[in-house]
Parts: structure tokens; sequence; C-alpha cells
């Protein structure tokens, strides 16, 4: 039970620091010797020390004899910095009780062994699922060198996006919308069609409570009608990324070039799955696709999403030509629309959210 | 806090009777002395003994200085049963503790003064607002002579009630359909449009658990398109009603009435302020809505509900042409968007549940 609670904590202070990492995971540790907790740590930032380090440093020489609870696998090869392994060992830690192993082809269970070696007593699998949930997307991209697409849908009760007339603000509440904010912070890249930028000339940043961290900004963009006088392109706040055909014009390729948009053409039919194969090069880990609801169509068509985020406001809009959330062309068969599981379900002010994955 | 766990299992009772009590209110009872419950009882027929007789009933002599709880106010006048205000002095009762008043015009506080009167302690308000949501629709009914209005929809998380060709079997899954049937035996009556009968060939009976009691099945039918073989008509199982416009064809009226359908011309639009008021005058309390999504849409832009029962599958459909669960006209401004204010919000099996009503 103790484990539990020491883990426990480890995982909140690790979750307070999503979207701040990347491209490493989050990771949190506490040590404790003799029931007293004697450091706390998280992994604040890429290149800088990882949890153990600072957990370590704070129990000083109380680290002697202790247990350290870490929500990952420790590493054990030299990256940016030395392999924490080698730290717990050399700091004479007693018992290292772990929740997850970490899925790094460069960790992968060495740093597990080498504490074992070093005769470091070892629990791992205390607080499993919610550590593999709170680092899924990393968990995702390394395994699979595709970022982790999180599908936003933000509907009336009725799954529309708007009036018939296209009048959309608000639909969902404050308290909604900067729950969304927190989640374009988490993401490393934020992806929309470029219909919603000609509609709503957004931003895309991160304007969470006490700010974020920006995403980078992926417009889907055949025929380059993004213009250049652009929000995105004109507050030069994250990078803005163009996804167009390759017979895009080059006059137009160039003006965008020199307004600060970096141009990726593709295939002509822009396949969704080639567009997350580009994001994986380019290191995106995780992308939060906004919408519209043709985008949502060709990510759903694809089954190319890891998970769906839906925000639904308690209101009915109603009408046949009122624009519904997802578009596209559908899917066709009651049997071949994939079913997902509900992880959360939640009143957020006065509107629901609900967290689902598809169903294994 | 004694008060309002006898309250709550008053009205645990009064729940399990939901939909069998009509025109009658639902209403439980329980009887204590010293501590020791000594009698139960709830309403469980219209024209039949009322929860307070059965309640006494079973506490026989020991009711004398007993406290009664009640759900509602007991009546104070002769209808198809005794006053059970009488009953409760004549039997001795010390307390009697009251959820809350009834607004029936024939009672609406005379009952509460009958006992003080009698020098019984009586409390009012314990539990009220269970006490009046349990009750809604007859307590809207007795305040308005309108039914009171549910609308019901099934869709997928993106509102969609099928996919592109029209497949919808099946959107939801067995535990909300189930749930489902047990709203059409709570309310006196259902409604659905023709083309759902076109389309369907439905029983709209409640199909619930353990059987259930089926409701008053109302076509909403300007020309009078239902086959006159439609299960409904064929099964007996309920009466079905037919309303239509008054240029419906004579011959047509006389087929369908044959069949054993009641039919009810109103005006050519078929207004639905016209329709409930036309319901209420025929003493249908209770008004379940299930559809298609232009008949969601009519009741949409009347605004002639009271409140919205959603059930969503956790599955994404997408497609521009998919049909959505409201269509009609839909609203125009997002200013004139009723906004709800969700009542419950649970998972039903693999799907969620969302109880809302207009916000005040």
């Amino acid at each position: 039970m103790i484990d539990k609670e020491h883990m426990r904590l480890a995982l909140q202070m690790a979750r307070q620091t999503k979207g701040q990492t990347s491209p490493n995971p989050v990771v949190g540790a506490v040590v404790v010797k003799n029931g007293r907790v004697c450091g706390f740590g998280a992994h604040l930032r890429a290149g800088e020390e990882h949890a153990e380090v600072h957990a370590l440093n704070m129990a000083g020489d109380e680290a002697d004899g202790a247990t350290i609870y870490v929500t990952l696998e420790p590493c054990s090869h030299y990256g940016k910095t030395p392999p924490c392994a080698d730290l717990i060992i050399e700091k004479n830690i007693k018992r290292a009780v772990i929740a997850t192993e970490d899925p790094n082809p460069e960790v992968a269970g060495t740093g597990i062994q080498k504490l074992k070696d070093a005769g470091i007593e070892v629990s791992v699998g205390i607080e499993r699922e919610a550590a593999n949930w709170l680092n899924r997307y990393f968990f995702h991209y390394i395994r699979t060198n595709i970022p982790y697409v999180t599908l936003k849908t933000a509907a009336s009760l009725d799954g529309k996006t708007a009036t018939k007339t296209g009048e959309s603000k608000w639909i969902t509440g404050e308290q909604a919308r900067d729950d969304g904010h927190i989640l374009r912070h988490e993401h490393d890249a934020i992806l929309v069609g470029v219909n919603t930028v000609l509609e709503d000339d957004p931003s895309l940043t991160a304007r969470a409570y006490n700010g974020g961290i920006h995403p980078v900004r992926i417009i889907l963009d055949h025929h380059l009608k993004t213009p250049v006088h652009a929000n995105m392109l004109r507050d030069k706040k994250a990078p803005v990324w163009i996804i167009c055909s390759p017979e895009a014009e080059s006059s137009r390729r160039k003006q965008l070039e020199q307004a600060g948009a970096k141009l990726f053409p593709v295939s002509a039919a822009i396949d969704i799955h080639e567009v997350l194969q580009l994001l994986g090069s380019l290191k995106i880990q995780s992308l939060y696709v906004e919408g519209g609801a043709s985008v949502h169509g060709s990510f759903l068509e694809a089954g190319a999403f890891q998970e769906v985020v839906s925000y639904l406001a308690p209101k009915l809009i109603g009408g046949h030509s009122a624009p519904s959330v997802i578009a596209g062309n559908g899917i066709r068969a009651m049997s071949d629309v994939s079913e997902l599981e509900i992880v959360t379900l939640e009143q957020l002010g006065s509107d629901i959210k609900i967290v689902a994955v598809p169903k294994k």
C-alpha cells in the first residue's frame, strides 16, 4: 500500500511536467528512508537532469540504504546525462520500485538488470497502467516512429460545431476551451486543415491558465491557399509547417517560405499515413488534430488515431445543414465502425469531456 | 440525518413504481416508531390504495405515536379512495415528514394543513428536490395541462444515427437499449414521425428486462402514409394514435381506423404546440419522443421539451452524408441555442447516458 502511495506521488509530479520534456518522457522520483520522504524529483526539460538525479541530490547522504520510487525504468546508457542506474548504485540505494519498463531500445530492461546485478532489490509494475498511460505519446512513438495522434472534437450534444449560418462561437465553455489549450501544450504539434485557417485564422498557440509551450503548427493545404498574412505566420510564436501537393505552384511556395513557413510537398492525395510517416521522421512524437470536420474525416477513414478527446456542450443545435463535427466520406458499414473504449468521462464546467481510445 | 435515510427509502420505493401509477403520481411511505421501521408502502396502481394506507396497514397498532415519512403531501380529498390525511390523524400518528407539496389544486397544501390542525408535528422539504424530480411528469402536467416531453436521442460520439448507407443497427449497446425500454414504460405515450414507421416498422412497445407497460403509440403523419399492415397496428398491444392534416384523404382515414388506429386531424402544418395541447386534453401526462431526426428538429425549434436523454456510443462514424441525430431547420443563431443543464452523466455498459434539462 505504502509503495502505491509513494509511486502515485511520483506519477503526479511527472504528470505536472507533461508537455515540457519532449522528446524525453516525463518521469518522477521519490526517495524514502525509514518511512521518511527525503527526496523528490522530476525530469524538467530535455538535456537536463533526470528525475532520479534531482531526488537523489535532495536526499544527499540519506540516500544510503533508502528506497527509490521511479515512474520509469532508470536509464543505463550515456545520453545527454550519465546513466541514472549507475548513480542509484553509487548512492547505495537498497531498493528500487519502478512503475514500468522503458521501451526505448537503448534502455529496454538493461537499467533494471544493472540495478539487480548490483544487488539492489528491484520491484517492477507498481502503478504500471497509470505510468504507461502517462507516457503514451512517447511509448507509441518509440515503438512505431509514428506520432501518437489525438483527435480533438468539440460539439453540441447532437454533434454540431456551428449553427446552419456557420456561427460557432462558442460551442463549449471556458473550462473546456482552457483544457484544450493544455492539450496543445502537451503535444509536440497541432494539425488543422487549410479551411480552418481560411475561416478562423487561428493562432493555434497554447494559451492555458499560466501560459504554455506552443506546439509546431501544421496545416494540410494541397494547393497552398494559406494566406501569407495568416496570424500564424505573423506571430512567429512557433514553427508553421505546411503539407502540400508536389504540384503546388512554386511562386506561391516561395511566398509562403518567405513569410516563414516550412513547406513539405508529399504525394498529390496527401495520404494521412504518409503525412504521419513524414512527421515521425521530423521527430514529432505527438500530434493534436483539431479539425475541421474533413480533416477529422480523413484521420477517421485512415484509422490513424490513438485517442479521441471529445468536448460536448449540453446544447442542441439541430438542422440538416448545420455542420457536423466529423465529415469526409465517413464509414460505410456499421461493422467497419471502430469501437472506442471510454478512458475518462467527466464534467468540465457545464460541458462534458470524454477521453476514449480504440477498443483492443 | 435519520429523517433523510427514511425519506430516501420511501423515494426508492416510489421510484420502483414509476410508470405504473399514471395518471397518479408515484408515492412511497415509511412508518417508524421508537427507531424501528414498522411500515412500508407505495402507491401501486391508480384507483388502488395510496402509499400511506399500505404503510399504516402494515404498521397496525404500532402506528399510534409513530412518525410517517411520505414522499408527497397526503391527499385531503375524496378521490377514488378516502383522504390519507384523515387516516393519518385517525391512526394517531405523532409526526409526519413530507418531502414535497402536492401541486394538484385539489390538494395543494390542504393535506398538510389538515395534519397540522389535528396537532400532528409536520416537517416539509426533506429531500424535496429528489421528490420533485421523481414526479416531474405529473407535476408538469398538473400545472400546465400539457404533457412533459422527453426527447430521446441515440447516436455515435459524433452525432450520427447511421452510416452513410443508412445502416443503423446497432449504434448503442444492449444496456442503453434496455434503458430506453424502461423510459418507454415510464411515459404515458411515445411519439415518432411517419418516416420512422416506414423505415423501421417498429412496435414501440416497452420491452425492458421484466416486461413493462406499453405507452400509447403516436405517429405524426400529415398525409397518412402509415401502412395499414404496420406492426403497431397488427400487434394490438397498445393504442395507436395518428396525428394528421385535416386534408388527409378520407378513404385512407377509414382504412386506418378499421385497422385499429385512432385519428386526430389537427391543422395542416401540424404545429407541435397544437399537438401537445391535443395530447394534454387526451390526458397524456408524459410524452417520449424517439424521433427521427426531423421530428426531433420540430420539437427543438418549437422549444417544446422539458428533458433530453442522450445515449452516446463511443464510436465515430463520420461522413458529411451520414444522418445526424437532429435535423429539421435547426437553430439559426448561437444566442438562440437553448443551453441545457446536465442532471446525470453515467456510463451504461460501453455507452454514455446524459440526462439534461433546459437551463433556468
